[in-house]
């Protein structure tokens, strides 16, 4: 099995992937999520693992876009907590080090850690942890005995780095949620019979229906369904107008889920299903 | 009146202060969102405008956050259309131009006219539009004859650059929200008593209500107060449980508005009125 995500090898979405799909599979990096989308469409791979959620930061939107524009299924989730380390060359000391480089997103959650031990250094903003680890690995910054970057411990395996200090984030409570994705036409996998599911949906409501998001909760809340999450996005073309992605609980099959859904179907121009999962176990 | 704002000179933020609070405001230009908050929490300046959204991208989701975290009110809104320009230094031709610079969503949205007319150029992110406009009037580019950058028509007058194509964007539907605060302590202007108006709100629920988001939005529903926006955000601490911000119809001061937020209080932990404001009009 053929399964792409965006970044680097080391990259957290990798080890997402490795963790939900199992450590058989062939991972494919890509630098971009719209090619992870492309690789998926063209059948390139056989599934795509992409993060939705981060519990600092809030939503990856991009993939929320994506999702929609595409005719894939989610068939899973994972909650992986997010840690990062301070890594750099064998033999590069602490006191050695003058330039960090990281995903900005990293380089923030270690603000304090930083500050304390290397407030001298500068701090320079990469486009991927892992990436970072690659790109100072092959000797690629200016000063490589002089620079290190905040990355996973994979990605310090992966990439030969020695980790100069661990889990050097500020709030622990850092993790982040990725999706499986396939193409709607594969067959459903059969790992989750018996478990609790999620459905998520996306739509947008019928013009000028007034308290329209009102009315369609209402369809999940008069029969007992439970919200898990509301996403808005600007409908492009429309200004002002959006677009709604729903988490609710229960299975796409349950009866009361499908009579909801077949409500909301009298209340939107647009709805569609984007699959219905087990709802994902956390990795500490 | 002293207005901070963040990018710089020329750029669509201080445009939309200028448009917003007149001509005669000192424009006050920071390189950061928190740096303009930091000023204005200070006092270094009066009022504060910042984008809050854009018809195509979706919120400014750095903006909600900080909002919550700063004693300030919201006390205007405005629309304005994006209008993106390619310029470059006096005398260059679009034959000459081997680069182009700017934020990476201008970039973006004028992808269709890049890859006609300029389909052998170098696209390259730079961190602002006017900033780009700033730093290629200052030959501070690599190729500054070869190179051209995408920005506003008053970057363009303010840095001396000349316009080779106008309205180079390929959906016109492009329009960003900026709203204007100041410090809470600050006495509201009255430039508002008959136009309608809307308040913004945000809370977090109290733990373990069920159904909590169907009910929130009920109290404002079941007293037909129309709800126009509606984004979640992270709350830091307590993964996969969120703050909601909500923008409804009418102001603070209407007895069915004080009603349905006394009604919400019951239902949540935290809830803050972040202000009640006439509605932006939109300026193409």
């Amino acid at each position: 099995m053929r399964v792409a995500y965006q970044g680097e090898p080391g990259a957290f979405s990798e080890y997402a992937a490795l963790k939900l799909l199992g450590d058989n599979i062939l991972t494919v990096p890509k630098p971009s999520f719209e090619e992870v989308y492309d690789a998926l469409e063209s059948g390139e791979v056989d599934k795509a693992v992409v993060p939705i959620e981060n519990s600092l930061f809030g939503s990856v939107h991009v993939n929320y876009d994506l999702l929609r524009k595409h005719p894939f299924r989610i068939i899973g989730e994972l909650k992986l907590r997010v840690v990062h380390n301070l890594m750099a060359l064998p033999g590069v000391k602490s006191e050695d080090i003058c330039y960090v480089y990281s995903h900005w997103q990293a380089l923030g959650q270690c603000q304090d850690f930083l500050r304390t031990k290397l407030p001298k250094a500068q701090y320079i903003d990469a486009y991927d942890t892992a990436g970072a680890a690659k790109v100072l690995a092959e000797h690629g910054y200016p000063q490589p005995h002089r620079s290190a970057v905040i990355a996973s411990v994979r990605a310090a395996e992966y990439y030969g780095l020695e980790i100069l200090a661990k889990r050097i984030e500020s709030d622990h409570q850092n993790y982040t949620r990725f999706l499986v994705l396939q193409p709607e036409s594969a067959s459903i996998p059969l790992w989750d019979t018996t478990e609790p599911r999620k459905t998520s949906v996306v739509f947008a409501h019928k013009e000028d229906l007034a308290g329209a998001l009102f009315k369609s909760l209402a369809v999940f809340a008069l029969r007992d369904i439970d919200l898990l999450k509301i996403e808005s996005r600007p409908l492009v073309g429309s200004p002002w107008v959006y677009l709604f992605y729903l988490d609710i609980q229960g299975r796409e099959s349950d009866e009361a889920v499908q009579k909801a859904l077949d409500h909301l179907s009298e209340l939107t121009a647009y709805l569609k299903v984007l699959g219905s999962y087990p709802v994902g176990e956390t990795i500490e």
